[in-house]
């Protein structure tokens, strides 16, 4: 089976999209997603860009939330604005690392996105990531000690220094073999490449 | 008929994809394509992006040559990449605004794009405007000097300051009404909108 990395962002707002559709879609395409967490924020520091891709800019930043609001409708996905952007996600990230090692990345990433982007419960907060664990059946307390251990973390730097290696510069990202493709905009593309 | 603005800087990359192929893409949807040179430069300065999107992030720009040969490749387009980036293109957008004024700014404008990006005849050259405008019957000498004309410059200042005043901060970008989709991948939903 060929296989489709995933690499994101929790704070990134077009990563939302991705979070939503890539399960269904590469399921359709015979595909196996790998989802990896990594820090979008060093990687953009390093770039020049450390108020990241839109607050620098308010006619991309007015447009960016025009955009995801529309592409949200057209993929029938519900979308309500969140109040606060960014979100501090390092905590919610290090939950992502541990869940990718033991296997419930995917659910719970859906989870943190779904209560972001359709209740305003911010990814980042306690209540969303209290909410998420206890959904998965998991005891938040112990989970979020787990996920502040010293491996864990070193994952997590280690996961974005490969992120950096690959060339990615922003979430959602898509690799097959080292071929990249950013956006979710370019997840058909990538799909398609992975099944080639 | 429903009609779509089409506004491009000519020193655009992915403006290439958008050019050679919204014509007959408008055509199949029975939309009418108004065409719209403006400047990008000054915008990108204002919004403290001087040096353009890609320039200072190699990783961005490194993404952006693979994105764009890949994206011409699935749209069945010639693609060469050009010797020199961004290429300057003042006095291409004049004649493109004459040309607007005029009707002829359509093929013009595939002349010019064609030129650049399959046969490394740079935007904005001498020989890239002496070409294009023998291909179109017209004089050189004659075209240039009325490009220059105090009225013309105006127009396209003034063009540059509606582009500012719709939001728009990248080139390909379509608008319907004052809906704004930004990119060449955003033109089969700018011709959806058009056609809603």
């Amino acid at each position: 089976m060929r296989k489709l990395d995933f690499w994101f962002e929790y704070g990134s707002t077009y990563t939302y999209l991705s979070v939503a559709r890539s399960s269904k879609a590469a399921a359709a395409t015979g595909v196996q997603l790998e989802w990896h967490p990594f820090l979008l924020a060093p990687i953009l520091t390093e770039l020049g860009m450390a108020q990241g891709p839109f607050r620098p800019y308010p006619a991309k930043m007015a447009y960016m939330w025009r955009d995801l609001e529309r592409r949200a409708q057209q993929h029938g996905l519900p979308y309500l604005k969140p109040s606060h952007y960014p979100p501090n996600t390092l905590l919610t990230a290090r939950v992502g690392t541990l869940a990718a090692v033991e296997g419930w990345c995917e659910a719970f990433t859906q989870s943190c996105f779904n209560l972001h982007w359709t209740q305003d419960c911010a990814i980042g907060s306690e209540q969303n990531l209290a909410i998420c664990l206890t959904g998965l059946h998991k005891n938040p307390a112990e989970v979020l000690a787990r996920a502040q251990a010293p491996e864990i973390k070193e994952r997590l730097r280690s996961a974005t220094d490969t992120a950096r290696a690959l060339g990615l510069f922003g979430s959602p990202s898509f690799v097959v073999d080292r071929e990249l493709f950013w956006g979710d905009d370019r997840l058909e593309e990538a799909l398609d490449w992975a099944t080639r």
